[in-house]
C-alpha cells in the first residue's frame, strides 16, 4: 500500500495541507469540526509523518541516545527501562548503545550518535570525561552515576555517601569492628563516595581506618570471591563486608560459606543496589536501595526539559537522589 | 564549531563535492592521493555525514528496531546485547522497545518504528501476530523465539523440543518417575514445544504422562514456588521438576526448600534457559542452554542479509538453533 501524504488528506477532508499540519500537531487554530474530520481521514487512510522528513524541517530527530555500559547488568537495564518509560510516551525513541565498559567504545557510540543527529544523550556510569566533540556540538548531556569533569553537563546519581553511612553503621549497630569495604578497583566516582561514607561511619562511631581491610576488586562476583578467599587464608581478622555492590557481596559470601564461616554469626554481609541477587540468595542479602527507576526518570525528564528549554532554564546541576537500607538475612 | 559541509571540504581540497561523496562513500573513481587529501581534511575538520539527510536520499535509515518484552530479564538482555554487537560495526544504530509484555504496547511500538522508517525490525519472544501494517509496508521482520503467522516472517528459536526431551531424560535417567513440568500458562509456541519434548521422553521411557503433574503458571518465581508448595500441601507426589525458565527451577527450589524437601535427594530440578540465577543459586540449578549469544547475532544477520539483498534472497524461513544440557546439583 502506498503511503498517503499531508496533501492527499487535505484533498480529501476539503482544508489546507496547512490546516492538516496544524492538526496533527495540535499547533494553532482549527475547528473542532475540521479537527475530528483530519484526524478520521488519517485514521481511516493510516497517515504516519514521515519522521526523517520532519526532522529535517524542525531540525529534531525526535531521539535521545543512552551510552549504557552493560545492558545485561541488572541495574543498568533497570535505568534504561525507566528513561524508556519517559521518554517513548513522550514522543522520542531511544537509542540504546552498550560500551561493554570500554571507553573507545564510549567514544565510537557517542560521535555515531551524534552523526545520527540525537537530540540529547545521557551517559550511565562511565569512567571517562563526556568527549569535547559533544561539548563543541552542544548537545544536550545528562550523565547518571558519574561525574562528568565538563561543566555544562547534568548529573544525576544517587547519595552513595549517605549509602556508604547507612551500610557501615548498621554493621556496627550489629557489633561488628573489623569491617572490610571491597571497592571498585576504578576509583570510580560513586563507589569514592561510598568509600567517604564508610569512613565517616568508622570515624562516628570511634572505630579505626585499617587500611588492611579496604580491598580493590574488579567489579565482578569471581574477583569478591578471590579477595575474601585471601584475606581468609592469610588469617585476616573481620567481622563485617561492605560490599560495593550486591554482586561483589555475592561473592564475599560465597566465599564465606565455602570456607564455613556462618553468616551472619561470624561475618556479617551488606551490599549495595539492591538487584535480584540480593534478594534471592540464601541468606539473603542486606543492602543499599538505589532507586534505579527513579534515576532514569529524573535523567529523563530533565534531559528534554533541556531540548525544549535549554541548559539556562535548569537550576541545578547536580541531582542527589535518596537511598534506602534494606535489612535482610546477612545482618539478621 | 559549527559543523563543515561537504562543498566547503571540496573547497579545501581543490576538489568537487561529487569526487568528496565519491571518496566518503568509496565508490567511484578516484585517485589515491585526492582520497588521502580528502580523508585528511575530514579527519582536521571533523566532518561528520548528516545522516538524516542522508537517509532521505538512499530512503535507508540504517537503523532496526528490536521489540523486547523485557530489557530486565537476562535471557532478553544477551540476545540484545548480541544483535546491537553484530549490527553496530556495520553502521547500523538499534532502536531497543520495551513492551512490559503488552500486546498493545507492542503494536504501538511497531507503528512508531515504522513511522521513524526503520530498516527491519527483530521481534522477541512476543505473544501476537506481527501486525499486517508492517507486512503491507514491506519491512523486514525476524523474530526470535515466536512463531508468527505471517508468512514471509523468519524465525529463529532454540530446538526447544530437543530440550525439553534432554531435561526430562536427565531426570529420568536420574531416577525419577513422577516429573511435574512447569510452563508458561499464556502456551507461546516455544514452551509448547518444550512440552512435546517432556512428552516423547516419557513415552519413550515407559512412563504414563499425568496431566495432573503439568502445572500451568505465570512465569516468574513466586507463581512457581506458590504452584510447587500447592503441590506439597496437596500431598500430590512427585520426585522431579521439569521447570520451562530458570526462574520457574528457582522459585520451585524455594518452595522445596523451605518445606524441608531436599533437593537433589528427594526431588530433583531441571531448569531452562541458562541464565545467573541457575549458576549461583544453592544447589546450582542443572538447565537447559540457550546460545542467546547465537540467537541475537543469527536473527541480526539475517535481517541485515533481507535488507541488502531481499527476503528471496533467504532460503531458510525457520532457523533452529542446537540447545545443550548443563549438569549441575540439583540433578546431581
Amino acid at each position: 500500500m502506498k503511503k498517503i501524504t499531508i496533501k492527499e488528506i487535505a484533498k480529501i477532508t476539503g482544508v489546507s495541507s496547512a490546516t492538516v499540519s496544524r492538526v496533527l500537531n495540535d499547533n494553532g487554530r482549527f475547528s473542532e469540526e475540521t479537527r475530528k474530520k483530519v484526524l478520521d481521514a488519517i485514521e481511516k487512510f493510516e497517515y504516519r509523518p514521515n519522521v526523517v522528513a520532519k526532522s529535517l524541517r524542525t531540525s529534531r530527530s525526535k531521539t535521545i541516545g543512552v551510552i549504557v555500559p552493560d545492558i545485561t547488568n541488572e541495574f543498568f537495564a533497570h535505568i534504561v527501562l525507566a528513561i524508556e518509560n519517559l521518554c517513548v510516551p513522550r514522543g522520542y525513541s531511544v537509542f540504546i548503545c552498550n560500551t561493554s565498559e570500554s571507553e573507545e567504545k564510549e567514544k565510537m557510540y557517542i560521535k555515531d550518535l551524534e552523526a545520527k543527529g540525537v537530540d540529547g544523550l545521557i551517559c550511565l556510569s562511565g569512567i571517562m570525561d563526556v568527549p569535547a566533540d559533544v561539548t563543541r556540538q552542544q548537545i544536550p548531556v545528562v550523565c547518571i552515576d558519574r561525574k562528568p569533569n565538563n561543566q555544562h553537563v547534568i548529573m544525576v546519581e544517587s547519595d552513595n555517601v549517605t549509602g556508604g553511612y547507612l551500610a557501615t553503621e548498621e554493621l556496627i549497630k550489629k557489633g561488628c569492628q573489623k569491617i572490610v569495604m571491597l571497592r571498585d578497583e576504578r576509583g570510580v566516582s560513586p563507589m569514592q563516595n561510598r568509600y567517604v561514607g564508610y569512613q565517616q561511619a568508622l570515624a562516628d562511631y570511634g572505630l579505626p581506618l585499617d587500611k588492611n581491610l579496604v580491598i580493590n576488586v574488579q567489579v565482578d562476583v569471581f574477583s569478591a570471591k578471590r579477595a575474601i578467599t585471601e584475606l581468609i587464608q592469610a588469617g585476616v581478622a573481620f567481622d563485617g563486608v561492605f560490599a560495593g555492590t550486591d554482586w561483589l557481596a555475592f561473592g564475599a559470601l560465597m566465599a564465606l560459606k565455602e570456607h564455613h564461616v556462618q553468616v551472619p554469626e561470624q561475618v556479617k554481609i551488606v551490599g549495595f543496589d539492591n538487584i535480584t541477587v540480593s534478594q534471592f540468595s540464601s541468606p539473603a542479602i542486606t543492602t543499599i536501595h538505589q532507586d534505579k527507576a527513579k534515576m532514569g526518570e529524573t535523567a529523563a525528564k530533565v534531559l528534554l526539559d533541556i531540548i525544549d528549554n535549554g541548559l539556562d532554564h535548569v537550576k541545578t546541576r547536580n541531582i542527589t537522589l535518596p537511598i534506602e537500607l534494606i535489612r535482610r538475612e546477612t545482618t539478621g
